[in-house]
């Protein structure tokens, strides 16, 4: 296998838009809406604040927005920016072979790339399908080897992503293709360290900024290694103790991986999900309050107590890792969204009261994707409750109607609901724009403190 | 070990530049001085040409000067060209326990950053100091596991030292340090596949650029993890098949790095400097000609061979790769800098002749920083000549008048001789200068092309 970083190279460069079937681009659309979505809603978050703080005395021309801001910077640091708050409210997408996050990288430095040089949204869909490609291969090619060692996949192979739709976009030849994938490569990191941290949401934004980066570097001839990704000293032997090419190389062109992607309904971690789909639906079928309720007994795949078994969360972040304030909230409100992982929300007295019945236990024979509940009733009723896949799963896909009303949750309050509602529409209608940066100006505020307070 | 990381910041933010012993600044003046005399004179090389072009439409304001040219960009841009230019004749600092290169990442990262917020000489020596304090004993504490994996340290090492020094200019506290120091080496990395490749150099560039956006993140309070060396999913884990903590913290502010740190006489691999020592010795001592010569036999140390031991280089930077045509150049012209690594010399047919005359014997008692040579002249005579240690080592150091004849060998094709002879005096002063800012800017070229062609 001597040439794996090669062959990847070349299809890129060869394949076309018309050689991508239309189910593809439709799921390609999606993950776009859901990234946007996501951006926009997360661009009011302090993260933001503090990194263009930080950073605007050394930004350069306003080539690209800051989706959701009055902000417009140089598209390197468009791209950063839009990373960060595209992933700020681990709220994005899921490819689950890998749990990389792939839009983040991919969509944020070339969104901001297409405001400089402008680009039909069919182009621009196609090289955001090859960039999730790339990085999606990269890592089905060292997961889960690579994520075990310590490694935040999503910013190792999102670097790659975002330089193969970049130098897409740029119109790269075979070698300037190899080489930014070598520049690329060169920049891969991110720890896992760092979860819970405002530098979880940097990694992809940082793997926007220097997968772009690293496209223009090589479009000007700037030279890198000819197989970063297989080389003995290359990313795959150096990041990973175990790798198979076979997984970068075989059915390019025939097999899409963004046709695996998979939306977040709720703002946690996907661990949660089945249990909190489950009593959204045991209140919606049975017309439940808190009040009503004596117990809630889950059972449970073990991990989730692994990943979210705190008892007792003090802050919005702490009740992300707790089964039992997720249940309970999603009895209370009927969901689980950023708002419900507020410091507010968690120390809320009726929560507590509610988080405080629900117990969990491990089993191995439930499914990662399922959960089983009891809810028992000041009445004395019983109801049953069987998950067999949470809804987000491939099995159980987010509808339409639910990625829209999504998207609405999160940006309305950023650019209130008739402004996310025409993003909805551009983001629909993408492959019909002549101009995919419309999308992002569309997403421009006056100021950000009059919407998003 | 749980406080390695808030050891390290305590220190950095406690030390005093009077903390730190003259004999230890002497050493970080000689360096900064063959540092500044690498970057002016790397600065015309076409890997410089190459990421200006590609990245000039996206820099910022004005604010630092691209040492050795007419450029000023924006501080982060600044960083990144500088590091580039001052390895990119592999012709700069060595650090012999670690083998990093340990001014690039520092010294570009803060002299950038002191254009924009002047400092004192005195100041930024202390921080400089100290940011390769940091990156040095990171290094040392995962030497050589690290490096053997394929890591190029002084990227993946270099962007602490960045992140520290920027951060003791900046004035961080102790836990905005830690700060820094994470979000730092979350963005560690660089891979040894790409020596002999334009991202070799690109990776102290990219650790200066990267450690001092990290101290400008943490001053506005962007969080990272408050363990990122130790943590189990942190660097040294991560990053490392084995570690040692006590490298980082025992015996802080009593032992100094930078008092280790050497400086190439010769543009090329440090492996092949007792051989060019040795047969300038022999020219020199004996007025021998290369006509005169007809075998050079040497015996060194096993790594040579493997290293150097291309016996027909046909291009400059093969020939970097050759003991064959170093001991040739050595002898005809009398020294080995970059000149003697080019294209035109390499295929000079009266350096190829001698160098066809000679052979190499792999000896295992021969020190790595030893070599013995057997030059026999046309005349029957035999010359014998052994080097213990050769120039540059820590052992033989390069004298003041060494360095300085070093500095305008590289720099006075680029500025002119009277502009390097003041960029030295600058230097020399360093501790005495007001504004630091001062030496980068008395390196500007008004055309880059009028004097280096």
């Amino acid at each position: 296998m001597t040439e794996v970083t090669r062959l990847l190279a070349q299809y890129l460069v060869a394949s076309r838009p018309e050689d991508v079937p239309a189910e593809v681009r439709r799921e390609a659309t999606r993950s776009f809406l859901n990234w946007l979505g996501c951006a926009v809603g997360g661009s009011a978050h302090p993260t933001l604040d503090i990194a263009l703080t930080a950073l605007r005395p050394f930004v350069g021309a306003a080539q690209a927005t800051v989706l959701g801001r009055p902000d417009r910077l140089d598209i390197f640091h468009a791209a950063l920016l839009n990373g960060i708050s595209s992933h700020v409210f681990d709220f994005d997408d899921t490819h689950l072979k890998t749990i990389i996050h792939p839009a983040g990288p991919v969509a944020s430095a070339i969104l901001a790339l297409a405001e400089h040089r402008p680009v039909s949204g069919r182009d621009f869909l196609h090289a955001f399908i090859l960039g999730v490609e790339t990085e999606c291969r990269i890592g089905n090619a060292v997961y889960p080897a690579h994520y075990d060692i310590g490694w935040h996949i999503t910013g190792t192979a999102g670097v790659f992503g975002a330089a193969a739709a970049a130098g897409k976009l740029l119109g790269l030849d075979e070698q300037k293709m190899v080489w930014a994938l070598g520049i690329a490569g060169t920049q891969s990191s991110g720890f896992r360290e760092m979860f819970g941290t405002m530098c979880k949401s940097f990694h992809p934004g940082r793997a926007a900024q220097n997968g772009l980066t690293a496209a223009f570097l090589a479009k000007e001839g700037f030279t890198s290694s000819n197989r970063v990704l297989e080389a003995p000293r290359g990313f795959a032997h150096v990041m990973s103790a175990e790798r198979d090419f076979t997984e970068i190389t075989e059915n390019l062109g025939k097999s899409f991986e963004i046709a695996l992607n998979t939306y977040k309904p709720f703002a946690c971690g996907i661990v949660i999900h089945p249990t909190i789909d489950g009593c959204v639906q045991v209140r919606n079928e049975n017309n439940v309050k808190a009040e009503d309720i004596t117990a809630i007994a889950l059972r449970v795949h073990p991990l989730v107590l692994e990943l979210t078994g705190k008892k007792t969360p003090q802050t919005g972040l702490e009740g992300k890792f707790s089964v039992y304030h997720s249940a309970a909230v999603a009895i209370i409100h009927g969901r689980a969204g950023e708002e419900e992982y507020s410091d507010a929300v968690v120390r809320d007295p009726r929560v507590i009261a509610l988080r405080d019945k629900v117990t969990a236990e491990p089993d191995t024979s439930v499914h990662e994707d399922a959960a089983h509940l009891r809810v028992t009733l000041t009445s004395g009723k019983v109801i049953e409750k069987h998950v067999a896949h949470a809804i987000g799963s491939l099995k159980r896909p987010m509808s339409e109607a639910d990625l829209e009303a999504k998207f609405h949750h999160l940006a309305d309050p950023v650019t209130g609901k008739s402004q996310a509602a025409k993003l909805i529409k551009l983001a629909r209608e993408i492959e019909a724009l002549p101009d995919i940066g419309e999308v992002a100006r569309a997403s421009a505020v006056k100021q950000r403190e009059a919407v998003a307070g």
